[in-house]
């Protein structure tokens, strides 16, 4: 009955059938007659190894800027595929309705340039060559050739990825994701997806969204009439779930959608931000799990020098920051990480005649302006510098006391810092034992005090199936957090985190 | 200053600073003294090409169940890496605190198995080879080795993925996952994350979750006391941004969180889900939207006969059932994929002799019986099916009108269905026109009706930037939307969706 489909014309036919329907059957038509050439990408075009006579070349793109003079108009065209654009030649005729924005299919002969310098190559438009495919009318396209603040393009996120540059860092995002991926894989990690609507807020501080739906129900015995029966939120890290994925698939990972309802304003901060994390079973030195981390980061950051989007990186930029992006890819590939305690860190902050707004002291959180100048005092400004052991009591309930018996009470956690971006990495050994993880969270106040085994599971509340996973097999485990577009950030030497996600959130902004 | 740090002292010493503390730089100490021999995981013991004589052998795992005899103990070892157990041989004394769950890290000598049918190697294990990592109490450790119902299993998602199954499907969904993503690089498709909290419900139509936090603030004059200023909702759906980026960089696709406020009690719904959308700009041959899903699809379970986890997936399974699996494997890989049209399989639904719940008639949805049979008769149960060409009045406000002059208003548009599952994918070309999206949205009560151009920011509302889109250098496109979890359970054989997501979420339900 069934029939093989053509390429062309999908919609098969019944035979057998009397109700066939020849129009349904049909080829999806054009909108246009578009020429069959298949069209090349403007990277592909222009690319170090440039097409040799590629015959008739069809182009789809936008028209970047265009030029136009007495014999000749120059148009230069852009595709998202890269940060160069490839430059069109037309009679001034052609040119005539083009404007920055407008969406072209060109056809054309591909060239030897006379005089460019810098394309060896451009594309001589034939006579019904230009095809208007979407108009831009200069009067009201907000992209015009110029440049354009930061703070006007955060007003339309839905147009700034058109920027050059913009295309560039949603490549680089790609190209990041696919290198972390792979190499999760060759190190027999499991890549996960853990949820994003939970029950509790596994920083036990952070400020939290709250999930609900428009209409909710009465409200009845045992049922608050919200949609889960319960109040529910946005995840604030994944950590929790992969503990639980740790204990049974062994080393674990995920790149998720992270919350935080923070009213922070700065340029590190967002919302709705993507977190990197893995969890590794059955370690019990955290060097592992720091090790880990650093072979990922070198990983993923190796072949950007090479690539074609880490050249675009380098070219965005002026000369002077382009060399300190480079340096900072050096830093992260080739040199040694330096690694200090905690409580060493205070000291040298303690020691220096360096003035801070806030004054270091043991037992306080370190300050963006701390990190900083732990990095560049440690770091040299050069590479990424691990912080350990911070005190118990400024980090969260689940992290492991020091092994070794300490002067001041420690946990087992590190922090990565960098360069001007400050923490990117923050990572811990998770207590894994019953008794001192239910002592702490009743030091945190987030259960009620007693002993252990008198607590009722409404006591235990939201997190006692965390608890669970001690009471059963229970195996040392430790991981860590990445944020990931700062990481994405650090690397492009794109200082501001706005600019680095595409349609960011954060207090008061989520437009587009 | 700094001095290069050594693997296991992590910690550096600064020579040149008097307050050196060599306490911060010791190691971070072991919680036990484990072996310094590495572990080995049981999937690379076990393989298909076993370890030839590898010395001293170290595995960490749990176990699945234990036989004590007279002279010796036969534990049954599990660490997730594989379905298969690893047969460990103990002396009697040794298995005595040994029982189900109980996690371990044993060590032994790998040697030939005398009569085992299973395994060619099992582990004999050294004098001092058993350390008891976390203990697992019998009488109250809920996963004993026996049938445990899937709805009970249900109640314990963060025990459940100890199950060996449970543990397969998510190194399943990794695979799939890094698949999926070699793919899309390999057609030179930029991943890209879009965002989660929107200001907009996609479909016009779905229930939606709204998003807010738990501490408003006093409403003043332009503020309505929200943490972003106005409703913001969980995506239904990443489509509309990924339009935009499709316009910037070309062909685009994200795998993303997605979520539905629906009361649906079923089999194939949760309330949040993993969706893959892909979208494709410079399009105009819907052909080229549903030959990228084909390919997409092909590509990803090729690999599944010969691989590990599809091997086990098919071990997982009694007999009849895995060549069930098998079949869909092939018909998803080898076979041909019929097409019809919405009009013919309301004709094929009119006339058969079968009985519906719901009377199939044009202009109504297809409900999923319907698409049962249709899978049945028209890809006869073996292969998947598209359906294109749906009545406009029936679909979202974007699609794009059939192009071709047809008997009845169909949008371009296509849904996958495959055999008992329905429903995979659906997908469109997106309406890129202006005014008609205007006149569009204007018929959907989205926007207020009047000339496009009288329209006020305001009116347009919180689509105003999608509208945009079509304002300058709009491009003819179309994508898709793929139900990432209902494929994952298509081709694993899991029909229940809350059995192949690890932590499900669905009215009424998210207990971890």
């Amino acid at each position: 009955m069934v029939q093989p489909r053509s390429r062309l014309v999908r919609c098969i036919k019944f035979a057998a059938h009397a109700h066939t329907h020849p129009a349904n059957c049909r080829p999806f038509s054009s909108q246009r007659d578009f020429p069959a050439t298949t069209p090349l990408s403007v990277a592909h075009l222009i690319s170090d190894e440039p097409v040799d006579n590629p015959g008739l070349v069809v182009v789809n793109g936008f028209i970047r800027s265009i030029r136009k003079q007495k014999h000749y108009a120059f148009a230069s065209i852009g595709d998202g595929s890269s940060l160069k654009a490839l430059q069109a030649v037309l009679a001034p005729h052609q040119a005539e309705s083009l404007s920055t924005g407008t969406a072209v299919r060109l056809t054309g002969t591909w060239k030897p340039s006379p005089n460019s310098r810098d394309q060896s190559h451009e594309l001589h438009i034939h006579e019904a060559g230009v095809e208007i495919i979407g108009t831009a009318d200069p009067a009201t396209f907000p992209l015009q050739k110029k440049y354009h603040s930061p703070e006007f393009l955060r007003t339309i996120p839905h147009l700034r990825t058109r920027v050059p540059f913009n295309s560039t860092l949603l490549r680089f995002r790609s190209d990041i994701v696919a290198a972390t991926t792979q190499f999760f894989a060759q190190q027999g990690y499991t890549q996960t997806h853990t949820p994003i609507i939970t029950s509790s807020d596994c920083e036990g501080a952070g400020e939290v969204f709250t999930v609900e739906t428009a209409h909710k129900d009465k409200k009845v015995k045992d049922d608050d009439g919200s949609f889960f029966r319960s109040p529910k939120y946005l995840t604030v890290s994944s950590q929790l779930h992969l503990e639980a994925l740790a204990q049974s698939v062994g080393n674990v990972w995920t790149l998720s959608p992270t919350f935080r309802a923070e009213k922070s304003d700065t340029s590190r901060h967002l919302s709705e931000f993507y977190m990197l994390e893995a969890e590794l079973g059955f370690v019990d030195d955290m060097n592992e799990v720091m090790d880990l981390v650093e072979k990922l980061l070198r990983a993923i950051t190796k072949p950007l020098p090479g690539s074609q989007v880490g050249k675009e990186i380098l070219a965005s930029h002026p000369t002077s920051r382009a060399h300190m992006i480079e340096r900072r890819w050096h830093g992260m590939t080739n040199l040694e990480w330096p690694c200090i305690t905690y409580t060493h860190a205070i000291k040298l902050l303690e020691a220096t005649s360096r003035k801070f707004d806030h004054k270091p002291a043991w037992g306080l959180g370190l300050q963006a302006e701390h990190e900083r100048f732990i990095a560049e005092m440690v770091g040299e400004g050069k590479t990424p510098v691990f912080i350990t052991k911070y005190p118990k009591s400024i980090k969260p309930f689940y992290m492991l006391p020091s092994s070794i018996s300490e002067k001041f009470e420690t946990v087992d956690c590190f922090d990565i810092i960098v360069p001007e971006v400050c923490e990117i990495v923050g990572g811990s050994m998770r207590e894994h034992r019953l008794e001192p993880l239910i002592t702490s969270m009743q030091a945190n106040g987030m259960i009620p005090l007693g002993s252990p085994s008198s607590l009722t599971d409404e006591q235990l509340g939201a997190l006692k199936w965390y608890i669970d996973l001690r009471r059963w097999g229970s195996i040392p485990h430790g991981g860590f957090g990445l944020g990931f577009d700062r990481l994405l950030g650090y690397l492009a030497g794109v200082e501001n985190i706005r600019e680095i996600v595409t349609f960011p959130r954060w207090v008061g902004r989520c437009g587009c």
